[in-house]
């Protein structure tokens, strides 16, 4: 945590993501220069420092700290935890862990990124393992939706555990008094779902949290709740249909009135039509949810700006008191629930 | 099933839908002077005599069956189907069962007409209950999307029943050859998913389907598969996440771009990504997946144009001889699959 207003302290892992470490190095040195942040470079010495010459940025709050190698997407994360010992996300994390930093910021692997945390910083009492959410569905900006693919088959007490997350969340980030609650399914009224939802609402009931029942997916982009809980199957299909509509909405658009609507009229809408739609980039990366401290994941394809923004999310968690509260309502659920 | 280059033959609910009699009547009138169908009106025969006489349709080939009340949306089918035995819905899909029709269409409820046509046609061989599905991401036009909503918690082999079910319309109603057939997932490789789509990949590798695999939902759009199989609950959020991006983006573009874009412009894009994304009134109905016999459902604020397309989506698969080709490939996959 941010102690005594002091800046606060983001390890960036430099060497993760498709344009590491340059646009990693460019978006971390803009947010020491402009975002009020202390950084911490994570990654092969020489070519970090390379950059940071090149961006002639020797002068910002930037420490270098070396690491050996760096976990790739599609490598196996367990595996590669115990191969790489020192790899750019695991040294990151571990800044974290020991007070050197407040928060760690990764371009991924998303799932290295989920493995080192779960290791390294644990997860917080009550949840099982760590969910990834958030405004996935650009059209509701504030309605964070979790999870979104790391747990399938949850156990209705996963999705209990989603459920503060997500009010914790649209609490301290959004500062939402009381969050709407809400759990998706097939049907408004309540009994209308598969057998999760339905277990999962008793569960919700007794939450004290602002349940305000069944929600269907239409009324997602209505922004009907703060948040909207579901199995991580489901999540993830919400986050890329939503993704895949934009992409071929805007192909769709640029081929059929391309010849009658005016090309900047087009371009206009089209640029909309996609970021609206494909918030991944945009939002520069959001918390994994559930891991006892502030690790941030962001897109793998993320350029400087994208980098700078999950910084900036970073601070934004750190100075929320994030973690505090969530362990804290975490605590106070499950004695509710008398567990 | 339609003889002898004889007209086809559907009974249509004139009860059944938001506008009833009056828009159903109009749609049928519409059908029978257009398309080359002999038409049954079911209902209330002072009503639907009124209405006929009001379009001037007393030449065209349609007669009117009494029945008596309708079921509506919201009821309980299987309550309604004992108490109201002489329902609209109940005494259009006898008349196919009797061999008077050769289609039934209906504007809803959808429940009913599923419990209907499940009684009194019977599910074919092979299938648990009846399906819903279609090409239900208009940007997806040639793909089959099922089940949208009513088999929630389904076994791995009503999934493949899905998938021969999706296969024989794509060949039917489409002319597609060996249609690609695909398990929704939240990856692309083998073995991502949760356990139900793993189970069902084990069924419908052993199919003789085209199947090639899992699909994430962002390459729906994209129309990367003839057919895709899903839990009803997934299909049912696919379809409702569609609708309502159409819907709210819809709003967005009209209140963002107003001042910037021709209002001309601005309505014939809105127009087109609200039709795209909303297919359920364009299409007018679908088939009732799995029963044994071709009974159409539509949307209940169905209107004239909506009711005549669906009697032209009944006459398309009477046509097609869908339902005989069902009932072969459910024979022949269950016999490959050695039950």
């Amino acid at each position: 945590m941010a102690k005594e207003n002091r800046p606060v302290r983001v390890a960036v892992d430099a060497m993760g993501g498709d344009h590491a470490p340059s646009e990693l190095v460019a978006g971390a040195v803009e947010a020491a220069r402009h975002d009020g942040v202390q950084i911490m470079l994570v990654g092969d010495p020489e070519r970090v420092e390379a950059e940071l010459v090149r961006l002639e940025a020797q002068d910002l709050p930037i420490k270098t700290i070396p690491s050996e190698g760096v976990i790739l997407e599609g490598e196996s994360p367990v595996l590669a935890l115990r191969q790489k010992p020192r790899a750019s996300v695991l040294v990151a994390t571990s800044l974290l862990k020991e007070g050197h930093a407040d928060a760690c910021v990764t371009m991924g692997s998303t799932g290295a990124a989920m493995a080192a945390a779960a290791v390294i910083l644990g997860v917080i009492k009550g949840i099982d393992r760590p969910a990834l959410g958030g405004p996935v569905v650009g059209l509701a900006p504030n309605t964070v939706i979790l999870d979104v693919g790391t747990n399938v088959d949850c156990r209705p007490s996963q999705l209990l555990g989603f459920a503060v997350i997500g009010d914790v969340f649209a609490r301290q980030l959004w500062g939402i008094e009381k969050p709407r609650v809400a759990i998706l399914s097939v049907g408004a009224e309540a009994g209308k779902g598969n057998r999760q939802v339905k277990e999962a609402t008793e569960l919700l009931e007794k939450s004290g949290l602002n349940f305000i029942g069944n929600i269907e997916a239409d009324d997602i982009p209505h922004s009907k709740a703060e948040v909207v809980v579901c199995d991580g199957f489901v999540g993830n299909i919400v986050m890329k249909l939503t993704e895949g509509i934009g992409r071929a909405l805007v192909e769709h658009l640029r081929s059929n009135f391309s010849d009658s609507i005016s090309a900047e009229s087009l371009d206009r809408i089209a640029k909309e039509v996609f970021e609206i739609n494909n918030t991944a980039e945009t939002r520069g990366g959001g918390p994994l949810f559930g891991v006892n401290g502030v690790s941030i994941v962001g897109h793998g394809a993320a350029k400087a700006e994208a980098v700078r923004k999950a910084i900036g999310m970073a601070k934004m968690v750190v100075e929320s008191g994030f973690i505090t509260k969530l362990n804290e309502e975490l605590a106070e659920v499950h004695s509710r629930a008398g567990e």
